[in-house]
């Protein structure tokens, strides 16, 4: 018997193009990690296996390769270029979500001299450019980086939590606190540079993370971080973040006849704590998920 | 400058567990992975600092552990004691989301007979339970699977689909089908047994896969598979698939003067395809995330 | 200033190739991760650039694609295939390394009977054969096996050991031992059915790791391991194991005022013990690296 | 029937140890991933469960865990402090390896003044120390780094090598080279500051890696990178290398009617060169093995 298909989409992931620009001998190098996905009326293909309406996803990723010919300065300039050439190349898609991961790139130093070719990652985590569009309305740019990971060696604390017949963790108002950043922002259009947007806000909230020596948990410091992109970008109006709470235990050093006044700590891995939350301006109505 | 905090909510990742029940001396050995996810208010946290309401992430994983001593023979009766605990010992919590990836374990053979305390891992992909509660409602129970990989070496085809100058991809009536199954499903009420359940849909959808000699696209094959576990279980009322299309591309044997009758192939990584659809009973309103 | 190259090597790793073969409708699926290694005389390339005795890697990708052609039926006789074409290939090879990751696939089961075309991935770890053949000189196959887990739930002790001001362990007459085997082994000649050997070599130690119910530690389980391979196949002349001891801690209830009589185990991950070693027929010298 | 016990050793894995500094209200932060492994006479504990030989290797990491309490300035130093422990603590041991694995962390920049005791991952790659030592023998440090990606957009070429019927790789004049350096390196004694090195010689043979645009092929800049490090460290007395040469393919445009001037790359993933080589000075002799 055949039921009814519900939502559904389709696409294209991994697909990794490089891109070399060249202002005479500095050259520029540009590495994405794409996927796009479709949404529209693809029933026939489901239901019965009628392939007239679906474009195939080798053709999504041949339509990336053959735009970024005509180089990529601004990610989100050419995800737009991309969603304009799907738009028109499937008639069935309703609605188009692409997405580029900016896998970050710096000079290497020759002689204290940044290098004119040679590069090696930098750090700081890599920008995620999200568009997405429904035919005919406009599109939506959803700033973002991943893979940013803080850490502070003081000023955090937590403590003045319930507690009940399972709680063993101690009080702390000393403690290190580690994440892993993972963020995206909206913003007040969609013509902005997103490119600057997306060094200069990471900095913001890292500094803000670094600064904020108040800190009685990791929630807090997630608003003081989003505060603080909200004050610095006007354009931003909202931002949201998963942080992992990455465990640096504070070693028992007692069996051994030790102190350890928070010199010596114990890098957990699973489990770890995760702390999710957006903060906004006023008024303003974030998307429901990621 | 303080701001409205938006959508939140905290919680533990990576809570692995084992535990081991005894049938006079056969063994049977549990292997979760859970998640804890807790909303409510918990505004005072983020922008205060004030965490009189925050039951920590480490009292949700002792109360994991500790619940875990009166064993586990049906995850999801165990994940509903670990939420109904949670509600008692957070009244700020208005929902909890629970989640145990069950790895899979078989018994060793010993000269034929499957032994009583030696294990290994089994085939089969890990099952995935999921419980949800609002405070005061009846919870609902997902069941699922990941990482359940599946193959055929012929019965596939993709053709007759659009056509741009961005394609390349040739037509084909025969080629390799090869993905790594995710599904949620859900079910027509909360007290089935969940476990039974998990062992018997993964085995529906893939002798389905594996039947589906007509498949025109991985779409409709997932259909077919959608349609199959439908049919088979009257529990279920919806089932949601995530199945990447893993390319294994006819390998080109003309440069060496060869032919290549489908019997090399290349195992493509990245990039891959990616299908998502949920297919449904008729009036059936499955819910829209992952 | 130029200074001399000592031992080196180069090669392809990573090429990954799938070959349906058929008995009638009964496809039989052979899926290979592959690596090459070459040694010769290099140096021109590394001190002068002259690639003129330099097979390309891409050209050691091509011959392990057009040789699969012909049938991999076993492995080793592939991996030969290869070799002889590459010492041809290259007359600056001195020495070849080349070694097959086998990933298992097994039949999906429809209505009980096992599909001819429909496959799923095996329990029970990867086989690994490793071809070592210095030009002019007979081959070498080495037998292997990796990502095999094994878990006893009882039947393991740790104890006796000396203790020292940094030893807090306990001593435990029952445990649950787990670990994860890599293994290789060497056998008397080079033309026996080393695809055999690599299904029972596995499954006669797995027993082994089973039934040793006596076990004092990992290291005299590994022992016991190699004894029973070298006691059931006598084409085996030694066995070399790298095990992790992957640690399930019994988890400490009494904080809760629960006991735990061997019930609840807390899986860690790092870290772990790693225990290496090999057993020998009496006067065999096992080769002295992985 | 019991057999011979071979080549064996034992240890620990994955010591994840972090240590806090304070130079006033200036943090330094240590981030170490450590592995100790143990040879001696073990035969009793493997043959006959006798484990009165057998150090713990619970107690490995206590050991590790108890002398970071006097602080890491030097990691080498560390090492040796804790090599001089096991020696002790267990007599029968007679050769030990201890290797560190450093994560690199930089100061997080607030209004651009790096930050006291906010950090961030470092970019750069991981420093790797191996200490060795047998009893009664002096120690050999070995420095070295992994994780270390290199990239150049131009000034690699790969050309005037062999070819026969499986060649299809076209000769290139200009290509990207890029490739993950993992590299150890033996110095003329043990008590040098092998923390100034493990940052001096990454930062000479990268640049010697950026300033090569002659390169013929990667074995060609490999060996250029270690003559930069024999010539500029004259305490270094050789550098072995493993570079897989990750490709970057120059992508076909030409189904889409374009030219590609060097601009578009496809970011292959598998498979992937592997070049090794060690480049020492006249007279010495490297170790053989990783």
């Amino acid at each position: 018997m055949s039921y009814p298909l519900g939502q559904n989409r389709y696409g294209k992931t991994g697909v990794r193009l490089a891109t070399v620009a060249r202002d005479g001998d500095q050259h520029r190098f540009t590495d994405l990690d794409l996927e796009v996905l479709l949404e529209g009326d693809f029933d026939a293909a489901h239901t019965q296996g009628d392939n007239a309406a679906v474009l195939p996803t080798d053709t999504m990723r041949g339509t990336c390769t053959a735009l970024a010919r005509d180089g990529i300065d601004h990610v989100a300039v050419y995800l737009q270029q991309v969603v304009d050439r799907l738009l028109v190349a499937s008639p069935a898609v309703t609605r188009i979500r692409i997405r580029a991961i900016a896998h970050p790139w710096e000079r290497i130093e020759v002689d204290g001299v940044p290098h004119s070719h040679g590069f090696r990652p930098a750090a700081g985590g890599s920008s995620v450019t999200t568009l997405t569009q429904e035919r005919g309305m406009p599109p939506t740019v959803t700033g973002g980086i991943q893979g940013l990971r803080l850490l502070k060696t003081t000023g955090s604390a937590f403590s003045g939590y319930p507690t009940d017949a399972y709680t063993t963790l101690p009080e702390t108002r000393d403690r290190i606190m580690a994440t892993t950043v993972e963020a995206r922002w909206g913003t007040i259009e969609a013509d902005l540079d997103h490119t600057a947007l997306a060094a200069t806000v990471p900095t913001t909230f890292s500094a803000a993370f670094a600064r904020h020596d108040a800190s009685e948990s990791l929630q807090h410091t997630l608003h003081t971080m989003g505060s603080a992109v909200l004050d610095a970008h006007p354009e931003v109006t909202w931002i949201r973040f998963r942080m992992p709470n990455e465990h640096h235990n504070l070693a028992d050093l007692s069996p051994y006849g030790l102190d350890n006044p928070n010199m010596v700590y114990v890098v957990a891995g699973d489990p770890s704590g995760l702390i999710e939350g957006v903060v906004t301006r006023e008024g303003v109505e974030p998307p429901p998920a990621w």
